[in-house]
């Protein structure tokens, strides 16, 4: 049988999330998390609305798992995320130990690659998924801005 | 007149939250945030009881200040924790643009400095402040938990 649920797939949801920030005035980031192929946290970014720099769509995602799986560490999950985490978020994700990050746009100034943020060693990394679509918003978003 | 309002001054409220988190059965970390010679924020590790590895006390603190402040930007605040900061919440700081962080014990395996996260160039950093009431707590705790 074919398998529907893949990277890609899941990305998609992740961009969806970003849309609905873009469409808030949030900076377009969203964030899901999947354990077994079922998403237990979608979010997006609200540091806008919430006046609060930590509310990145990452660690709305983070706290949104461990609060669905009773527990803090997300073993077996994985995070899809439309742009590369920040310092921040990679160091909520050393700490929760997830098993996977998929990301899809670079973020060549403040992203932890950059930047050297350390990731968890059980953790893994796929980046460039929807890269194209993920940046577009981005983009889209930083040029209405100035 | 003489200043009662010192770094040690506040840090010893810090230290008060990181006794509050060890009496719970909380990794005994403790954060306050002041302005003005005022305490805006007060908060201690929590992720034991919210299953939430963000739940540390400094993030905590960066949400409660803003909160209190009505904006996202920590400008003019200053952050007493009892710990260095992990890169996380190094990475939290970093956004809020703090003008200035006051730590007590240095983290050597764990802390922002050996894993060289980047704080704000707006943010002073000043460490050692009470260290070792700091480092005696978080080696109580730990020896306990052996």
């Amino acid at each position: 049988m074919e398998n529907i649920f893949t990277d890609e797939y899941f990305m998609r949801k992740a961009l969806f999330e970003a849309e609905t920030a873009f469409e808030k005035g949030e900076i377009p980031v969203g964030a899901i998390v999947v354990i077994d192929n079922k998403i237990i946290a979608r979010n997006h970014n609200l540091t806008e609305l919430l006046n609060d720099v930590t509310a990145h769509a990452e660690m709305q995602s983070i706290t949104s798992a461990a609060n669905y799986l009773g527990g803090k560490y997300l073993k077996d999950c994985t995070l899809y995320v439309t742009l590369e985490p920040c310092q921040m978020c990679a160091g909520a994700l050393y700490w929760s130990q997830i098993s996977k990050i998929v990301y899809g746009a670079s973020d060549e100034s403040r992203g932890y690659v950059k930047m050297g943020t350390q990731l968890h060693p059980k953790t893994k990394v796929v980046s460039g998924v929807l890269e194209k679509e993920c940046a577009l918003l981005m983009r889209v978003f930083f040029r209405a801005k100035r």
